[in-house]
C-alpha cells in the first residue's frame, strides 16, 4: 500500500503530536458544492450516486479538489444496511429518506436478514476500494456506519421522525424485540465496517444521530451497548497500521465518559459541548472530534475565525484533537466559507 | 387571598419538605384530551381558545377534573408577545405557528415595541385572575413566558426550525441586532409576568426551548443572560409569598451550573438528563424539576412505573423535587396512561 502523505488525522486519533490540527467536515461532499449538484442533477437522484463506485468515487474526491482536507470520508448514507435487508429505501425529494417497508411486527424483525456485505452491499466496498486507489496515500479516507439505535428508529418509523413515537413504544413496550432487531443490526454492521476496512478504510466512524434523545439508562441499554459490540467485533489493523474508530452521538454530551469506556479511539462532539470540559472529562483516554456550529459557516470571515480560534483555545495545547463541524454541513453554506474555516484551523494551530 | 390547600408544588419549589413529591405536566391541559378537543372543536382555532379568558380558564381546569395533579398552569402560549408586538401569529393545520411578518430588517426590530401586558395582553391577565378564582386554593396556578431567545428564532425564521438558519446568521452576523430584539422581548416578558404575577401566577416558569440549539457561549450570551435580566426584574414576592422562578432549557443539561447561578428557584430538566447527577451538581442551590421522557406515556403501566420510580431513586431522599416530565405531553397519549403516571409519582414518593 501508497504510505500516506499526510497521516495527521490518524495521528491525532492516536494521540500523537501534528504540526497542525487535522480537519474535515461531516457531510463535506455534498449539496454545498455546485460540482456536487451538477454531478447529481445528471445521475438521477442520491442513491443512484452512493451505488455507482464510479459516481459515489468523484463524489467523495470534490471536496478534496478544492479544500485542504486531512481527510476523505466514503460518499455514502447509514441507510445502506437497512435497504439491503429489503426495507426499499427512497428518497422523497425535500423529505429525507423513506422506507417502503417498514417495520411493523415481531415477523418483520424475525424474518430480517443479517447481510453479508460481500454479496448486499459491494458497491459500497467497490467504492471504498476505488476512493482508496485513486485517493493514491494524499490522505486518509474514513468509511462509516449509523448506529443500530438510529438505524433501528428509520426502519421502524419508516422516515425521519421527530418523537420517535413508534420506536420508543417498542423500546418501552417490546425491549426484546428491539433488543432482536438491534443485535441483527450489530452484526451486520460489524461486517459491513470490516469490509469498509479491508478494502481500504483507514477510519472508521459511528453516527449515532439519534442517541441524544434518549434517556440515559435507555442510551447505555438501546445504543451504547450495541456501538461498543461493534468497537469490540472490528478489525483493529490493517497493513501494520491501526485502524482507529471514532463514536459520534450528537446530543450525548452526557455521557462522554461512557462513551469513553467502549475503548474507541475518538469521540465526536457536537457543538453544545464545550470541547475544553470534555477534554477534562476524558480527554487522557480518548481524542475528541469537532465541534463548530455548521450555522457560523453561513456568517462572514469573522465570525468563523472567532469561532474557531475559540475551540482551539479551549481545547488548549496538547495532542488528540481532530477539528470538525459539529454536525453535517449545510446545503445553503457559501463553499467560500468552507474554505475560510479549513484555512482558519490550519493556520491558527500551527505548531512552531 | 382563598389559603392553598395543596401548597406541596410551592413548597418543594423553595425546598422545603413535602408529604409527597409533587407532580404536574407540561402541557397537561392539551390535545391528547378528548374534552380539550371537543372544546377546541367548538372554539375554532388555538387562538380563539388562548384568547377568551371564559374558555382558557374552562381548558386549563380540564385536567385537574380527572387528575389529583398539583399544580395548575395556565394555558396560553409562548408566542402571544410577538403577536402582541404586530407579528401576526397563527396555526396553520399541522404545521404549527407561524407569523405572518416576520422579523426580516434592522428596521423591523427598530420599529418593534416592548409590550405593555395590560392594554396589549389583558387576555391573558384576564384569565390568570379568572383561573386563580376559579381555583380557589386547590393548586397553586403556574403563570409562563418563553424565553427571549426561543422567541427570538420563531419571529425570525417566521415558523418553527430544524436548524435555525436565520435566526443564527443574526447570532453570527449580526449579533447588536439580535440583542436589541433580546432587550425588547426580555422588558416586555419583565412586564407580561409580573402582570401575570400580580392577577394571580403563585408560580412562574420560562420555557427555553431553543436554547439547546447553541454554543456554550451563545447559550449564556444569547438566551440566559436574558433570562437571568427577566429574573432579576420580576416581583419575588405577593401576599407574602414567595413567587419561585422555574427556568426550562431543553436541551441544556451542560449548563446546569449557569442556570442556578441567575438565582432562579428550580432548574427544568429534560429527560437526557440524570436526575440524580443534576443533583449533585446544583441540588444544593436550587429545586429540580422534571424528567420523564414523555414517550414513557405512550407504553404501559409496567414502564410507567418501573421510570418514575427509577427517577425518584436517582433524585434520592431529600427536599427539592417537582415531577414532571422532560417535555409536553404528546397528543397521541391515552388519559389513562397519564394518570398511572400521576398516580405512581405519588404513591412511590409518599414519605412515613
Amino acid at each position: 500500500m501508497t504510505q500516506l502523505k499526510n497521516d495527521s488525522l490518524i495521528r491525532a486519533l492516536l494521540r500523537q503530536p501534528t504540526t497542525r490540527t487535522p480537519v474535515w467536515m461531516m457531510r463535506q461532499a455534498g449539496r454545498y458544492l455546485p460540482e456536487y449538484r451538477a454531478l447529481r442533477a445528471s445521475a438521477g437522484d442520491f442513491m443512484s450516486l452512493c451505488s455507482n463506485p464510479q459516481l459515489a468515487c468523484e463524489v467523495t474526491l470534490q471536496p478534496l479538489e478544492r479544500f485542504d482536507l486531512d481527510a476523505a470520508i466514503l460518499f455514502s448514507d447509514i441507510l445502506t444496511i437497512p435497504d439491503a435487508m429489503g426495507l426499499g429505501l427512497y428518497f422523497a425529494e425535500g423529505e429525507g429518506p423513506k422506507f417502503r417497508k417498514p417495520l411493523r411486527t415481531a415477523k418483520d424483525v424475525e424474518a430480517l436478514p443479517v447481510i453479508d456485505t460481500s454479496r448486499d452491499l459491494n458497491y459500497v466496498t467497490d467504492a471504498v476500494a476505488l476512493i482508496r486507489r485513486e485517493l493514491n496515500g494524499r490522505v486518509p479516507l474514513i468509511g462509516f456506519a449509523g448506529s443500530p439505535w438510529t438505524l433501528a428508529t428509520y426502519m421502524i418509523e419508516g422516515q425521519s421522525s421527530r418523537d420517535f413515537a413508534r420506536s420508543k413504544s417498542w423500546l418501552y413496550q417490546k425491549p426484546e424485540l428491539l433488543h432482536l432487531l438491534l443485535e441483527k443490526l450489530a452484526l451486520s454492521t460489524i461486517d459491513y465496517l470490516n469490509a469498509q476496512i479491508t478494502n481500504g478504510a483507514q477510519v472508521v466512524q459511528i453516527f449515532d444521530t439519534w442517541g441524544g434523545a434518549l434517556s440515559g439508562p435507555a442510551y447505555r441499554e438501546f445504543s451504547l451497548a450495541y456501538m461498543q459490540k461493534i468497537v469490540a467485533g472490528l478489525i483493529t489493523e490493517r497493513d501494520g497500521l491501526e485502524i482507529p474508530v471514532i463514536l459520534f452521538t450528537k446530543g450525548g454530551g452526557a455521557w462522554l465518559e461512557d462513551i469513553a469506556d467502549t475503548r474507541c479511539h475518538a469521540l465526536g462532539l457536537d457543538w453544545t459541548v464545550d470541547i475544553g470540559e470534555a477534554r477534562r472529562r476524558v480527554g487522557h483516554r480518548v481524542a475528541l472530534q469537532g465541534n463548530m456550529d455548521p450555522a457560523v459557516l453561513r456568517a462572514g470571515r469573522g465570525a468563523i475565525e472567532a469561532e474557531v480560534e475559540r475551540i482551539l483555545t479551549s481545547f488548549g495545547a496538547g495532542n488528540g484533537h481532530v477539528f470538525n463541524l459539529g454536525h453535517g454541513i449545510t446545503p445553503d453554506v457559501d463553499p467560500a466559507n468552507a474554505g475560510i474555516f479549513i484555512d482558519a484551523v490550519h493556520r491558527y494551530s500551527l505548531r512552531d
